[in-house]
């Protein structure tokens, strides 16, 4: 894409409402616009970004045998009734509204209920199971607090995965499929060596459930790590006996903020009891579905990518969810000869398959730099009349700044490696 | 696909307060599930259709220069105030619901306002114009009557472009543009013969704006087409003095049901007035800057294809929209080689790219052909004794359908021809 055809540009300042660091260079760059506290609209940059990352998520929730569907936000209260869970003192979050005859409705928070209430559709029998349910949908969500910019918001997109199961045996089985297609997934977004499958309280099905946390400090949880062994345990569970259990003591651990990038959550039969939802086994008997919920927002990853990347001149994209592969700019000035090198530069580069985001403005140099290392491509491509008389373009690492001339001849060969 | 692991079924009878026959042919086949009168939410066959229409629409509108972003559902009510749409009674579809600090926000109906409002952050001078942004974002609208399936929902995505441009002129020229391309559109999905531009009212920018109207007994509006000259009028604006400045008689129309599939409008500087959205032309003087909208709900196109192209057995997708390229149906019986064979040529699609949805249940031929037959994808590959002793398949088209006999080695060519 051309950047002049771009419609946003980046800015010198953040709203002064604006506390949070991801927020802050998000919109300095031109990836999302503040519409009130905790609610952000998502513009042709951002909105790059937030889809290679539910791409990457979609891949690996299908390689594990997940099907995609998409739920409603609009919540008759029915079903939430009969789990408790309709009450504000029980989910305290609930945005509600009521339809035209007066019939109260809620905004979906999350959606076990209306879920499990489809599935007794679907399931009957053990030939049925087990059966693994994704989906992409906006949750609503009332925070008090909304001061992370895009890590907690009050609408957002969450993938949320339930698992329906014949037992215990077989949902532990998928339950670490999930927890590795999750490790796949913060490899890929970047994460990987800053994020830590963590011990979390477990509710009233198990004793644990397991988050993933990355360490960041603008996170809103506190995290016990302990290094050589890789374990994690978040404050919550942290204590003389969870840490014996496992083998070592509170000495060995550092304590560190986090942001819980997702989390995996046994169920159990709570809602398949409440909800009626049960398979017939063999002998015909009727069994309560064994129930998991797998959850990661592409939006609070995308923000965390920011707090734990970026540095004091920008944001910095990882490879997989970068909006475009390489930012070429040209710095042509007055040179007819240099703006039509970059021109064929970019035809080469879209001709290839590799997405540009190309700089063609008629803007001095540092500006340009400026705005380049704001926006975090990883590969800026340089054409300039001393690349062109040396037959070659330079390429900056965004990362690490190491620079790199390639011949003509070798660019694709280069980018595509 | 295996359908064995498709987790949705095939059911007799739609839910009895289901009274459209789009969505009861889709509930039916699986492809929804309605949570609530005007509430559906999309199973995994559901998705892949309307992804499709999605995947036509976003590469029309990218083609006419369109930039994607997402807006927000929740919308405070400042800019809505200041057009004096916050009003239940201007707007008498808003749901409406409160933060925790009990400040009023809406859920979105439409998106003028906020987009108005955001882009006085990147439009300043006539060098920042024109400009196209579009979204597909879900809106909220409080219908008191929801009992057209998909057609008319309290929930639903909608694609919203908006044109910015400098001029009345400047702006007809994208107009026609945007006109084109949803001819595009509509031809794209199966509905170009059924679909007609229709005059409609204007509203208080223009004398006229454009809907797309699709010829369908299920349809809310009444238009009345002129065949031999390629001219429909919505009944709201049809009369004498319209027909006269179109040099037609009202003795040459037909009247129709139809659906209005899409719509083409006019704003004007009303919103550009009000929000101070400007531009500062040549000689550095502030111009209001001109908007135009642009809508189609992809659903709606979906719950419209089905109405309008069904039949007595079942849906009948088009080949760009249908969930699957061929349903290939195994008739294997207790044949184990037949059984090898149609995994075999489920793998021969799958290597080649082709999308197919794979019955290998252990059903009788009849059950598998009605079920295909209501879930209606374009072509039925069939493999059985008859067609492994022959050395070739079977292949029926849904909508017509005649059958013909591919030999073996010819299928990847004909089903890529």
């Amino acid at each position: 894409m051309k950047q002049s055809q771009l419609f946003t540009r980046t800015r010198k300042d953040a709203p002064k409402d604006e506390v949070s660091k991801n927020a802050q260079l998000l919109i300095r760059a031109g990836y999302i616009h503040k519409e009130m506290a905790g609610v952000y609209s998502y513009l042709p940059l951002g909105l790059r970004v937030f889809n290679n990352i539910i791409k990457i998520i979609r891949e690996e929730m299908n390689a594990i045998g997940g099907q995609e569907i998409t739920m409603t936000t609009l919540q008759s209260p029915k079903v939430w009734e009969q789990t408790g869970r309709w009450n504000d003192e029980v989910i305290d979050v609930w945005f509600k509204t009521a339809l035209k005859d007066g019939a109260e409705v809620g905004l979906g928070v999350t959606h076990e209920e209306p879920l499990t209430a489809l599935m007794t559709e679907y399931i009957q029998s053990h030939k049925d199971l087990p059966v693994y349910v994704y989906q992409f949908q906006t949750k609503f969500r009332n925070e008090t607090r909304a001061k992370s910019g895009i890590m907690r918001t009050r609408e957002f997109v969450m993938k949320d995965m339930y698992s329906f199961s014949k037992s215990q045996e077989e949902f532990k089985i998928f339950y670490e499929k999930c927890a590795a297609a999750y490790k796949t997934i913060f490899e890929r977004v970047g994460l990987g060596n800053h994020t830590f499958r963590t011990f979390a309280s477990g509710g009233s099905f198990s004793k644990f459930s397991d988050e993933f946390q990355t360490i960041c400090e603008a996170g809103e949880d506190t995290i016990y790590i302990h290094r050589a062994k890789n374990i994690a345990i978040n404050k919550e569970v942290y204590n003389e006996e969870t840490v014996k259990d496992l083998g070592v003591t509170m000495e060995e651990f550092d304590q560190a903020k986090a942001v819980e990038v997702g989390n995996i959550f046994p169920l159990g039969t709570r809602f398949s009891d409440v909800l009626d939802l049960n398979y017939k086994d063999e002998t015909g008997k009727a069994i309560p579905v064994v129930m998991g919920s797998y959850g990661i927002g592409p939006a609070r990853l995308m923000g965390t990518i920011v707090e734990v990347l970026s540095d004091e001149k920008g944001i910095v994209w990882p490879k997989e969810v970068a909006p475009f592969a390489v930012h070429l700019v040209s710095l042509a000035g007055d040179n007819v000869d240099v703006k039509k090198e970059a021109d064929r530069m970019y035809e080469l580069l879209t001709e290839n398959g590799i997405e540009a985001l190309y700089d063609d403005r008629d803007l001095r140099a540092g500006e340009k730099f400026a705005d380049s290392d704001l926006i975090g491509i990883p590969l800026r491509m340089i054409v300039s009349e001393k690349s062109m008389a040396a037959g070659n373009v330079e390429i900056i690492n965004r990362a690490d700044g190491s620079v790199q001339r390639i011949a003509e001849s070798k660019i694709i060969e280069f980018l595509k490696g």
